[in-house]
């Protein structure tokens, strides 16, 4: 007979539309086990402080999985291994606070750790692991940069709200001969931009892995202007880089850390069009936008298929691994491995190739 | 028996959902009475240059009520009346040219112009009206700031846009205890940020009508704090100003006309925040995505009401009128009169008292 | 100095798209007022068991006014005037239970009723007023066919999501040169199939108000037909007939009443159409659809403008009126004047006017 | 130097989103290779009669990616190898017809043909290819149901409608304690029920692979009712069964072929559940809503990556091979090897595990 687990799941990083659908299937997967299963709100902060622990019951997460944001809170709340202590006299340094973590994890008698998050999240699940934490990740990322899986929930999602931005642009651009600069998330990875950009329909697209020449963005949109075309639409993603370095400043200025300002690389982008091509320029920044509300079928079912399997994943004892869409199937992969991987938009394959295709600007 | 008349249109201004569907409408209902109906190209530049002037049939505008922007091409023109003039030292004066509009027209035997704009186009077909010319108007602003009719086309569709972004922006502010100032249009009038707003479930709404103190909005975000409301989503119009008259620097800078700089209110709201609350603060632009793209419901049939109207304006001689929503039925006033009333948000009216009654802060 | 009111709110008859809405605003309108309110569940049932009642803070409504449905559960209840009640042979009979709601009413120091509903319920509403109740009725219909106000919530929404439906079957029905039939709400009243029959650029369009005559249809779509336009779009209410009164069954038969039979007069008219044209033609019933989901932009902003109206109409001691929108305000109008006018679709107004311009066919 | 080679395209089948993606992608990457493109209008019709083959260009598929349908006309329109030719008396007959279309292809000096379609236009592209010409496939289904590729455009399209579909009935549903069936696309493959249904939080998911047990169905409602869910939700496919074979009859009766009748399996479910359970039980089929209207941004950008991986098919000779997306990246197979495949739902399989999980019933 098999034993009624307890187990526990948390969400870190940046929030993903798909984040309440893990944990609707891990809650729902785990009750049908009869387990009990417990959500650690903020983060890691529940196993630190374990008044923000919560009891997750099918009742609470009826529906949620349509819901963007987690029911369990704010998602952001730094890496138990660098965790800032700070004194009286307010003079902070990091300190490594895991074993307080282990100590609550086994206190508390969890038997596992369903862990969702991106790289950061991955890189302390593998280390809780290596402590001895029977952990089994889900990878999240709106970028689609992490590795040893094809897809994650929230990159579907991001890409169709930045290709409805963009198609809304066609519409007022053409009317005023203008072009339109759009700035999406992507600050390692372009699979936002360039997805986006080709069912958008755009004239240009940026991209980290292909550093531009805005002499070429202004050649491409100078021979629309020939054809009849007068307006363009330019997608880039926040990381796109000019050839030979030079730097695009995203400084916080006065405001210090708490204002990141907005701006950046499409504001630095229509500035030179404007100045080269004479052409009225706008630029647009879609940021959070782009991760906000409901996610689509297509990220909510993926996310519900990786709660899911990762619940199968526990009953395995598959712990150090991370569930894995590959071919269409869910599998499970060691996170190590999947860490191992940067995974960056292939700029020789064929959504690349399909682009050039069809005659879209990578700027080089 | 009547005589079929020769008729044309032109659409000036920003474009708004709803003027291809003015379009449509202008051309079936002429086309039903066996008139002739011609398309002006970029506003009334189409009356200078004869060649920029486009038969309009069923089968030309079959289906284009769905679409955005307007088929007629650029509409930001110019004014006949103060037209740039330029020699070849490239020297410019501005000059009335309205005389050659007028010949043009008259050389090409028009019975009348439907012209569709916003206060300025309104004005300017004052004026033709003035001159001879049998004009009647089509209202359009995205602000609905325009006098002589409750409602035009356009504005449904930018509040709806930016309600959207709103209820986006709930979910990601929640999930990390934010801030988010989001800035919508109404440089005068701020009927999108105050209808969006209460729509979206905002906690602060900033207007040009009531200008506001920064330590009201920083106390709502307080109270907010206080009672477990970790998060805040601040809607600002473009031209909401603070108390005390502190100027908003939009200045375009270095890029000169080309290129406006965004950032403006949102930016400098949040940056004001952040300081003073320590709280995690972000600003966001919807800009031109509440121009663009396919309109609303309420906006197509408003404005094929609006077109088939102007049409039954032209047959029953209110030359000189424009058409008007009034008490859900469709009616036309005088341009003059309607030019003669600017519509700003009624601060004692029915809608902010709803908004107040749901707890919300206009920094006031 | 004021007196702290306690009042409750319920809704009845079929859900629309905003009575969450109008719940939030009369809740926070109350709350601002520091009055108690509380949520009748059921329609009136939670007058007869007064378990079912409960209390409404603004925790409890945080939100809510992006949902669809209503908090206060089923809808549909029945009328207290007439109550079916059964003795334990299973025999029912109707009978007066309206003076047990007018005890409980009492009994439970409630200084007013806020009633939400269409027809039925105001007019239940109107006969606990003329009882001695303070009631304050907030006017619903997704058919728009309440008279005394220019428009309700629901009816924007049902609007969008009908026309969003019809521009989805263009591009099937050219791809497969076919008609297709599409029936929309709208018993007695042809409001929603006329607004979105325009909105969505249907050929024919068939009324409640219009009796229609086949042979007219099959010569609109055969005229299409010889044009080129090889497709029609057929947009029928559900409350369409013949003329000559030919009844189209829409009979519950053999299952009883617990399952209307879907089909009705769609079907009915493509039977027709494919018989006397020998088009490929396929009905779509929409139903339900219409009802559900996300209140529009328009109809969130309306019923909290509502709800909060509710709340100042109590305050002004405006028992037996309901709130109304006229020309852009929301004003009270007495119940029994509002019911003494049915509104249906105006045949000479602009609106058919409109649809008549742009060569849409009403069979007649 | 490589040739300029000259190509054609056609659609066949039913209708999928998507479709003009394809279109646009091969105009694009064969303009790019200076070749040049022709569509053929309707299926194969445009190798019958030479009139109806269109020049495509550049200029003529910019931005079709975004609409539904297909530019290239009416896509259902027989079998060349089985064609119904009728003598003057109306007697018709089937006659392979394929010499001519081969005939036509050599005499326009076509390179190749992109054919684009179901299993049915598949296994007519293997027949041409047989007999010697120079055929590459574009697979098309939106039941996803089509070997040799692990997805086709369209079919996310469809999930997404009927998701969204889904999600506003359940305000409806739970608002009236009611039982709402709805029938989705799916003949022979349940994956637009089984994804829909788990997206949309379905009660009951009903397969064309597990014949159900009505019994098993009413159970799983009567629990809910039990643990408090008043409402449930029952999403059918077309092709669902009863176990034991009952025939569920779909008859076209008097209207013949023209019109086929709409109800079907969610009538029969809806009718069997009312009988059983004594619940308000309502049906909906979302029918052709689901093909239309505009691809999501996945669909669209498969069908491009599909459309420019033909071209490049032909430029390496890959005739007798269809695309695939396999393991997100996009390959050719032989189209007989595809073909030799049903795909079908894997009942054992982890999407199916996951629903279960979520405790959805299938009805086994």
């Amino acid at each position: 007979m098999s034993k009624r687990l307890k187990i526990c799941i948390n969400t870190g990083g940046g929030d993903a539309p798909g984040l309440n659908a893990v944990i609707e299937a891990v809650t729902m997967a785990a009750h049908n086990r009869q387990w009990d299963v417990y959500g650690i709100k903020a983060g890691y902060n529940g196993l630190f402080n374990t008044d923000e622990i919560v009891h997750l019951t099918p009742k609470v997460v009826d529906g949620i999985a349509i819901q963007g944001g987690t029911i369990l809170g704010s998602t952001n709340k730094g890496n138990p291994f660098q965790m800032p202590v700070c004194n009286v006299a307010g003079e902070c340094e990091e300190r490594d606070m895991s074993e307080r973590v282990m100590e609550n994890f086994r206190r508390l008698r969890f038997d596992a750790l369903v862990s969702v998050g991106g790289d950061g999240s991955m890189d302390i699940a593998q280390k809780f692991f290596e402590l001895g934490m029977p952990v089994v990740g889900v990878p999240k990322t709106i970028d689609n940069d992490l590795g040893g899986t094809e897809s994650t929930f929230g990159f579907d999602t991001a890409v169709g709200i930045a290709t409805e931005a963009i198609d809304r642009l066609h519409s007022t651009a053409k009317s005023h001969d203008r072009v339109m600069v759009v700035e999406v998330m992507g600050r390692d990875a372009g699979f936002i931009a360039l997805n986006s950009g080709i069912s958008g329909n755009a004239d240009v697209i940026l991209l980290p892995e292909i550093p531009f020449d805005i002499e070429k963005v202004c050649a491409k949109i100078m021979a629309n202007e020939l054809s009849g075309r007068k307006y363009s639409i330019v997608v880039v993603a926040e990381g796109a880089m000019p050839q030979g370095g030079e730097v695009v400043a995203k400084g916080e200025g006065e405001m210090g850390r708490q204002h990141v300002l907005l701006g950046g690389v499409a504001e630095y982008v229509a500035k030179k069009i404007a100045e080269r091509t004479g052409k009225d320029t706008r630029s647009l920044v879609l940021g959070h936008l782009q991760r906000g509300g409901s996610p689509t079928t297509f990220d909510r079912l993926l996310a519900l298929r990786f709660g899911a399997a990762a619940v199968r994943a526990i009953e395995n004892g598959k712990f150090g691994h991370m569930v894995s869409l590959q071919s269409a199937d869910i599998v499970t992969v060691p996170i190590a491995e999947a860490l191992s991987v940067e995974k960056r938009v292939d700029i020789k394959g064929d959504i690349v190739m399909t682009a050039r295709d069809m005659d879209i600007c990578f700027g080089d």
